[in-house]
């Protein structure tokens, strides 16, 4: 990023982002501007914490007045989760964090937003969830919260592929929790009858495997969502928009995200991006 | 400050300054600009830390990868020194630090720059310390920083003032150590032969008390270092204005100092200014 920002002083209140490693994390780059734009003295610092220093680090900058915040990424969202003083529903069901504000009086609110995030960088096309078929590749940590987001969305039925039966059993359950009714199961192979297809395992970022889904079975009046494809353009990107897929990438998801997770730094409720 | 750096990203790295208060203390806004004319990935970040938390922040924080360094002001620089692995000579002799190193293997090395400061702010009038005549008003924490440097710059004596005995003694006692001889005394009431004034005492910046030298002692031949003058022109430096002294504030000071801070923190030897 070469964008200038405001400088800090000392009166700037800091927003911590803990990971392991840290230099390939783009939180800082791509939150800061949102706070300068909102007129905030607030800034995103990156601290390399590995798993062995997370529990002093955290103890320590959650202790400090002028830490608004903490935003966690790998190995730390489960860790996390567990030293919050509250937890949204959605954090609570996956049992994960990736975002946590710091109130005036110290306590610690902790909250998981790839899912509403992921939702949010559908743009419209969001409303094409309610009442879909949707078939999900990838029950890992982005996935459980992507699951609980599209139950709370109204989808009809949650498909999921995943290598591990558990991954799959356990992302199921939190859907249907969220659904209130049995809407997840395990994807039955060969079966494409789906509206919307997500991508949220690394297939297609890294790796050999191929998509499940064979581009013949995609059509045109599908909503293909692959958040795999961030920074390059994943083989099922491309097959989605060759056969006329409607289509969003890991980039609509991680802005929508970041204008979420500035706005809860930033001391607004969970989920209220932060406007300029 | 409304000067814009450049962004952080994942792989900054942070020179965290720690302070108790916080708000008013000038370091990251005055040292950012100094680290991006020199395109360096590094930003001087503010943290809040009393006195309390100042063991377990800075036991966490000294022991990330990304942290290039601590800065220190009140009320930790002594607490500060006792915690680093090696410490410079002034640093050793005062016993405090303000600014701390973080090398490539985790070692912390200890430096106070207020005196090489306070020297290199007088600029070619640094010059004339060898074999002057000092008065120094005040002998706590700044001025024995700087009463070691004078010694160091070769000065033929030094005068102390100060309210309290036991800080005339002790600061004496760090100016002659120094010095390799007695060079450093109580000042006698009333006698200004000097060729140099330094006030390192609050006088003139807060509180009611007069400096100790009437305006009718000042010279034009003489060089008068006021440290209280940071942002406001103190009495006893419009008096040496008036009376054709030369003279220096506490801006050059902190102006030459940050410059040498911003190069400690960039990994430099201890006493390297920062350049672009």
């Amino acid at each position: 990023m070469t964008d200038l920002i405001p400088n800090l002083d000392g009166s700037s209140r800091i927003y911590a982002v803990f990971g392991d490693p840290i230099a390939q994390v783009q939180t800082p780059a791509l939150i800061n501007p949102l706070f300068a734009a909102a007129g905030r003295n607030l800034f995103a610092v990156p601290f390399h914490v590995t798993a062995a220093a997370f529990p002093a680090t955290w103890d320590a900058l959650a202790a400090l007045p002028n830490i608004a915040g903490i935003g966690v990424t790998v190995p730390h969202k489960i860790a996390a989760a567990q030293r919050c003083d509250t937890l949204t529903d959605t954090a609570q069901a996956v049992g994960a964090v990736n975002s946590i504000q710091r109130d005036g009086e110290g306590r610690l609110h902790g909250a998981l937003f790839d899912g509403v995030g992921f939702v949010a960088g559908l743009g419209d096309a969001a409303d094409r969830l309610r009442n879909a078929r949707v078939l999900m590749v990838g029950a890992g940590g982005a996935g459980r919260a992507i699951a609980h987001a599209l139950a709370a969305a109204g989808v009809a039925r949650l498909d999921l592929m995943d290598l591990s039966p558990q991954s799959i059993a356990d992302t199921a359950a939190i859907a249907n929790a969220a659904a209130g009714q049995e809407i997840a199961f395990p994807a039955e192979g060969g079966r494409f009858d789906h509206d919307v297809i997500v991508n949220a395992s690394p297939i297609g970022l890294k790796g050999d495997a191929r998509f499940p889904v064979p581009e013949a079975a995609l059509e045109p009046g599908m909503l293909v969502a692959d958040i795999a494809a961030l920074g390059k353009i994943t083989p099922l990107l491309e097959a989605a928009r060759r056969r006329g897929c409607a289509t969003s990438d890991g980039h609509d998801m991680l802005t929508a995200q970041i204008a979420i997770i500035a706005g809860f730094a930033a001391g607004l409720p969970a989920g209220t991006a932060l406007v300029a």
